[in-house]
């Protein structure tokens, strides 16, 4: 079946999986750290097209083979001028949170299997798909940017908010704390946290019985959830300014030099414990 | 006391029974599955415009005598002609819709305590109360509909979205599946599972407790949160247009005819395991 | 350090000490019940004040010092006279409304550590802040108000409905019954319930970590889950106005007066369970 299985693009860190026709799985694979380079950013900016442009495909589950990590946040070793120019997609927004307005929007159910540590731009594309289910043993979620002197630029203001409420979403986002699986659940971070050997049965059989659902139906359900739940794009819009705003003030990029001087983008204890290390930048 | 007990129709599948001149108890008795004929719903309109226009009553509960049944979805055996040309109801819905929609606008605190199956309608029913209470061992809440090829037609995309946030209602209802009473706890899909044996008691001592607060106020109060929490009309009129399509397209009917060749509508293990009947609808 | 302790005024029921610039504690005093006598208004008013003006406070914490209270209702026992006429804010508001949105906009990050009861005017200070952590064997939080036949005046209606849903707003506040804090982590009431020996610990670590971070990102991302998650003003206001024209009515006159003649506003049985008080007024 030639059409089985194809990546994406010549690089390899997000790998687009046909498991059928309706069922596609996309998996993260860019060890030590799942971390999120330029080079990812057309990678994911070619799958979303695919899932809005396919005709057949239903689900398509996100994913992670690398130990400990989900998908972390941006590399701020790598070079970076590249992605600040890039120029808007067609909604005006810079490509990363059109990506996943795109993602939100798309008449496909989206569903992020998290295991491992979800920071970051990580957390943000959980929160674009419309169901994340957490390791309970291995799922860690946060977003860390708040104790870096970033706004999030890629939504969850917006997104947190709805989910979980006011005082939980600014807990999770000023606080800029690790969230383990089972407090994600308690505030509605995730739909579930499941025993980390049920996770990928779990996901595979729900993703399973909606692919067998018809599409029509499927899109013309989720259309009225989303006009009931999704923020406008004017809201993602001004994170992601407020986000570009703080990362050019001298006081953020003090704290990042000083946290990268610290062992922040490299594996190690600063990424195995974001929240504990973010949270003390002077040690 | 003349007044205290009346039945509101000739037909006895909903009973409406005063306990009080402040406090209604409206029973859903149509064994074996308390499945919603075409006939009901004129019965469902009598209760709900008593309860707009008595001039006392502050609480209604709604339960069911049926055993393993609140209440679930439409008879697709039934002759269902005449229910869809019904004419609209003074808002422009369709009665079932508009009858929902009145109910939970109306200056009564309605309250579902939910023991047994309550899906499609059933479901619907209870979302528009204003609280739902949910025995721990026997309830089981569900919109199975997308998994027959429909969109579910009295409002669930609107109110659980509302409820329990984008994640967990795109789950619900995208999925299809049983919702048993803790899970639906967690979701906030109702307020509180109990253990069965508290239920009525629970629901009891809540009812008469409200009953006894002044209607003027109760009124007032509920309006103030009907502005922050109900969906616009006009929302719950899309997802009914979206529902009356889906039925009609010939992959639904063929879906829904394979269904009812399967037991669906009839009691036993189609009904009495609904959510996975309706994801293997093959085997 | 002539700034580290000061007294917001005269008075003492309510104490601003700083722990540092950046760090502020607000503490309720005024046994035996911290219950909200009118000279209080100008205290909270003065202190709110000092929050909004003040450039470089980033958290403050509000906590009580009285056993058994975190801070209760209006003392109907008071001349009230003087609180009724107050001219409206700035933003036309009367003063109390007004301050809780003002502290709820405010650039600083506000958390509730409640150990005691949180009633009326308690819950609302407690659900105008950012965050809410309860102790788990002492938090005891409700809007008793439906049960005295009054609107509630500062906001609950809207903020409520938004944290935890309409059908848990609606139990709470027509129930108006103790909600302890493992419900009220349920519910969403109150982010999380800790035990009473862990409470304090908690909230300081959590009120120092995020007072190094830097305090412009925290106002813009502040100011973005302001945007998705705060009633508009006139909401608050339309539930004030409710408010005073409850308590203008005969019938709540009679019920307020009942309610005194038995203990309302005084220490003893009324007051330590007063969610058991207003259900049986006639007992």
């Amino acid at each position: 079946m030639k059409d089985q299985n194809y990546s994406a693009t010549k690089a390899t860190q997000i790998r687009l999986v046909k498991r059928s026709p309706d069922y596609w799985r996309v998996t993260i694979d860019h060890p030590p750290l799942n971390i999120f380079g330029p080079e990812m950013l057309p990678q994911v900016g070619e799958i979303i097209t695919a899932i809005e442009t396919d005709e057949r495909v239903k689900v398509v589950v996100f994913d992670s083979v690398v130990e400990g990590f989900f998908m972390i946040h941006l590399d701020f070793l790598a070079n970076l001028g590249d992605m600040a120019h890039l120029p808007p997609g067609p909604t005006g927004l810079h490509p990363w949170p059109e990506m996943l307005v795109r993602l939100s929007g798309a008449a496909v159910v989206s569903i992020a299997s998290i295991r491992g540590r979800a920071t970051g731009m990580g957390s943000e594309l959980a929160l674009a798909c419309d169901m994340r289910f957490a390791s309970r043993e291995k799922a860690i979620l946060s977003q860390f940017e708040v104790g870096a002197g970033i706004v999030p630029g890629g939504g969850p203001m917006a997104r947190l908010s709805r989910l979980m409420g006011r005082g939980r979403a600014l807990e999770v986002i000023l606080s800029a704390d690790d969230v383990p699986a089972d407090l994600a659940e308690l505030y509605g971070y995730v739909n579930r946290s499941l025993p980390d050997a049920d996770l990928d049965g779990f996901v595979d059989a729900l993703a399973t019985r909606i692919a067998a659902f018809d599409k029509q139906t499927i899109l013309d359900t989720k259309r009225l959830v989303n006009f009931a739940s999704l923020p406008p794009d004017i809201e993602i819009e001004s994170g992601w300014n407020a986000c570009l705003a703080s990362m050019a003030r001298p006081a953020t990029q003090e704290r990042i030099k000083t946290l990268i001087e610290r062992g922040f983008c490299k594996p190690g204890d600063a990424e195995n414990r974001l929240g504990e290390f973010v949270g003390h930048p002077g040690r």
